[in-house]
């Protein structure tokens, strides 16, 4: 039973910020190699999910964390309030349409987890729905990994209330981050403890397990986000494949 | 339990031609009706799946059943082999996709069952794959239900052998039919057996129940499909909503 308030929001002791960050580098360029790998096997794909708290850093972790992955290995798509013609439709619609095809690394900030999380949160629908739709999400990632071999892997990102304040403030203080501003933000802060709670419920009922992220401190995000995901890229022991050709063969 | 080579593939006996042709006629106007009242509502919308061997009458079902519907509240999508993206992609990335919108009828002439049928016969997927395929179809139905109000009607066009073969010689001789023809329908004939016994699969594990269609007699076809929509769309009870406006108010 996984209970985020008895979770550290912070790095563990003796790891300093120099040695994570010249790690998360090599990670990057290992993710760069491990893509292109995947794009000429052709046989598996990679999609990767990114949730938490407001300020809980998604942009950034998919700034450094993929870093060294070609412009055209990788999608990023950011869900928003649904537009009219995706709210004509069922909540995992638009979601699966940005579903990964074979070689690509998808990346979502924010996901179909936000049509629990925030529906929830304000009483939008029933808890019964809600249940209803935590079964239809893991059945359909489950159809994503046996029916595309699609590695799904889902971060949440561990931001302590205390940290929120402070990078929420920045985006008032620091002109480069005032587009980042939103008072809405601030009113959804309120919600904190219902938030958490949600949270808790999705981590517990989701069939493939999330990798919780201490996020306070950004430098230890993006080690353990980029560790993640090379260590699970790599267990696909994935192979480039043979030359075929029959004008230049070796057999 | 299903057994298709039990039920019969030609109309009762009693029922005439002409006094079917004629009531259809009055359904397929009621079902023009009927969609103008869901895109009235903006409530539901409406899955008609037709399935069935080659020449089952697919083509001509729409034709008919939905004369009556204008252009602008109903799309068709045939599903034919996959592009190299839909087929970089799990099977019902490209079905998901066509799903209709509140207030719309979509029709499928195929569908994601043939993902089943035709992987089955030609044994191109394990049979533990199909049940996973199997599995997650009545999971993305159900969704379709639950979270979008979605009506999936699914019409098992029921056609005898013998039927058949005189459908698959109309198009050698009528050169208005000679676009249909294609060999490949002969090399698929030989699987009748097969297909029969997929289907005998889909119909009894089908989470959605089907109609079965017996097709023999395109009018009595015609007859059932429009009969069993009127009915289905009937249930719902839909309704025109009040008017919405604070210059012109009863209250």
């Amino acid at each position: 039973m996984i209970d985020l308030s008895t979770i550290s929001t912070r790095p563990p002791k003796g790891l300093t910020k120099k040695k994570a960050q010249a790690k998360t580098k090599k990670l990057a360029e290992r993710i760069g190699e491990l893509q292109r790998l995947m794009m000429g096997q052709g046989k598996h794909s990679l999609l990767v999910i990114f949730q938490g708290m407001d300020a809980s850093g998604k942009d950034g972790a998919v700034k450094k964390v993929f870093a060294e992955v070609p412009a055209n290995g990788i999608k990023v798509h950011s869900f928003k309030k649904p537009s009219d013609e995706e709210f004509a439709h069922d909540f995992l619609w638009r979601v699966h349409k940005q579903c990964p095809g074979k070689g690509m690394i998808q990346v979502f900030n924010r996901s179909h987890y936000e049509d629990i999380l925030i529906q929830r949160v304000h009483g939008w629908i029933t808890e019964a729905h809600v249940k209803k739709r935590m079964a239809a999400i893991n059945a359909f990632e489950d159809l994503l990994q046996f029916d595309n071999n699609t590695l799904v892997l889902k971060f949440y990102l561990h931001l302590s209330k205390e940290q929120q304040v402070l990078e929420l403030r920045e985006r008032i203080e620091d002109p480069e981050k005032h587009w980042k501003h939103n008072d809405g933000d601030w009113e959804e802060r309120e919600h904190w403890d219902k938030y958490r709670k949600c949270y808790n419920y999705i981590l517990n009922k989701s069939k493939i397990p999330w990798t919780i992220v201490p996020v306070d401190e950004r430098w230890y995000r993006d080690l353990i986000v980029a560790q993640t995901i090379v260590d699970k890229l790599e267990s696909l022991e994935m192979q480039y494949p043979p030359l075929k050709s029959e004008m230049f063969s070796d057999g």
